[in-house]
């Protein structure tokens, strides 16, 4: 339990400061992706309007980009705000939702990587895979990047190429920051049928690097949503007229309640290389 | 007890084909229409932006029109999904939420009928008697069409007009596909108390629609709904702290939940012509 | 309980009429906002295009212009709506949402507050105490407004000013019309531990002032509000695996069986001066 201790500073930094965290995100999960900052201690504000966006991230303390409902349109807020935020030392998370699925976003997502310099950027593996192609130059032709063992070289390569961090989630979750890579064993099949647990993840890496360097800010977070899912599933198990409905209100009871005891008992973070 | 065997083959064949429902809906009820579909078994995507639901619908299995919170922007996109679910084969489905309260909802509406061919279309009575007069040419002076009847021959005069299905949903539902009538005497009042669940329903006959017929498609679709509806209003009636919040977490439990044998137990399907 | 009786005979008109209230705003709470408006028997319409917001407002009995996710766009929507139900002399509340983060939402919020006769306008402190300097004449030099002491002689003020309800939500809300000045002393922190809970408290106000005076209205949306966070609150300290998720599923059970015998049970309402 290497990471237990600063974790538990981490989560307690969070309580006291309640960073804010903007968001610049979908309609399908916005309101999801709140009450996931507001569970763990921290503050959301959601703003999309290029007017605003420089300000309101002015206010807060990370940043998180989020690719659902895309519109062209949100490509000048995105940029507005991620550049603002470098300027400020703010962390910038990246959610590319949908990447490899359309041509825009494959455009919109390449303009975010060019031009904004990201702290973290948490995708699942199709999407992940599909970043490899999308800065624009190297597109389908990067052969550094493979994913026949299941991810790590993918995620490590382009950690190092984008000197962020780079999570893949599923089954086991994968997180590099170009150098070091760790697995991640908790998460319970369960988080797959509720929708926007996803970008709830990459909110829960938000409000963690608001307090954390961002490796760390994304191992917490993504042990958290791991762990509030198995809590979540095991409660469920119990009575048996319970399905997907009482399964979400138990994913948020439990990410509210998500103590430094949870991830002493259930934390499964292993290195890697 | 007819439907019973081919409904039993259409809910494992969503289980096992994972069908992708695209939505252009709105932003009031989207998460739980992504919600419905999963709870099925379905995937769920929203994109809405006309330059990439094209691409988006290519990878559909279903094609969902919801007409809530719109905005004449959105027409094209309703027009250029529903062009391509048109070439491509694949369901396209319908919702018109709120015709008939304004001309904007009647234009746009008018002009999804005029240019996609669609497999079903679901809405209230007062939607569904609005859409009577929504073709740009017979606006009110379609003698065919009468409500006097409670809803029966609206319903086919417009399925056979349009050359789909036409569902009313209410107290009981009505169900039309131009030649058939069909009434559905499931459901329960908690569904009118509980904002979307008519979005659902539309959903819920894009995920069946993706693995059946449209007529089988939508009669499933809404006994479902009403089956869970029945479910949740049963297990609301036990405890006395309970209420609206409770129900709509238990409807999601009763549609995750939902098997050939609640149909068999309760399913009430009946011909009527 | 000087309230008791008419409150009483409002939630019967609410129950009786079911008065439609027609909401331009968010998509984070829009959702949640709906249901709050069914849960007390009212209905909720989300429309937001500046082409049928006239007309959706005309078939509405109450107005709620909500700055949440703001845009540019929408201020065509807030003052079409908000014009033409003064002009049928349906009731127009504001929820200044972020007011005081972004020049944008000063401008559209002054603009609002210019051309609109609201009826009541509810925020938290910061909101309000911005309100003080959002006219676009006297920002920031109106000394008449403190909140030295505690926010009643700025709502005083602005009601004064603008003719209409002022509400400031917080552990002590505080009501006023201009003349008179209200304690509510109801409420619960876990109350700010939902997103949402102040835009649903405004969507109460709005389905109340639906179907009583201004300062009644305001009084007794904020008191149901109040005494169901308390109700979902004591519910939530029974289990001690519940947490957030239950915390909201409680408050919207709570909001949909308030009756006015929980009123009289806890209500404390205190006039101020």
């Amino acid at each position: 339990m290497l990471f237990a201790a600063v974790f538990d500073e981490i989560i307690k930094k969070i309580k006291s400061d309640a960073p804010l965290v903007h968001h610049i995100t979908n309609y399908v999960t916005a309101n999801d992706s709140a009450n996931t900052v507001l569970a763990l201690g921290g503050r959301a504000v959601m703003a999309d309007d290029a007017e605003e966006v420089e300000e309101m991230v002015s206010l807060a303390s990370a940043l998180v980009l989020n690719t659902g409902t895309l519109s062209r349109q949100k490509l000048a807020s995105f940029l507005s705000a991620g550049k603002k935020a470098n300027q400020l030392g703010i962390p910038v998370i990246l959610d590319p939702v949908g990447l490899g699925s359309t041509e825009l976003r494959k455009e919109l997502i390449s303009s975010i990587l060019e031009n904004v310099k990201l702290t973290a950027i948490r995708g699942n593996m199709s999407e992940i895979v599909s970043l490899s192609g999308s800065n624009g130059k190297t597109r389908g032709v990067d052969s550094t990047i493979s994913t026949l063992d299941g991810g790590e070289s993918t995620a490590k390569a382009l950690a190092k190429r984008w000197q962020c961090v780079v999570a893949i989630t599923g089954k086991i979750d994968i997180v590099s920051n170009g150098t070091e890579v760790y697995h991640i064993h908790n998460g319970d099949p369960v988080l797959s049928k509720i929708t926007g647990t996803g970008c709830m993840s990459t909110s829960l890496i938000g409000v963690c690097t608001a307090a954390a360097d961002p490796l760390l800010g994304t191992l917490l977070g993504l042990s958290i949503m791991g762990i509030a899912g198995e809590t979540a599933s095991m409660r469920l198990q119990q009575e048996e007229s319970e399905g997907l409905g009482s399964a979400k209100v138990y994913l948020f009871d439990a990410l509210s309640r998500f103590s430094i005891n949870h991830y002493l008992e259930r934390g499964k973070i292993h290195e890697k290389n």
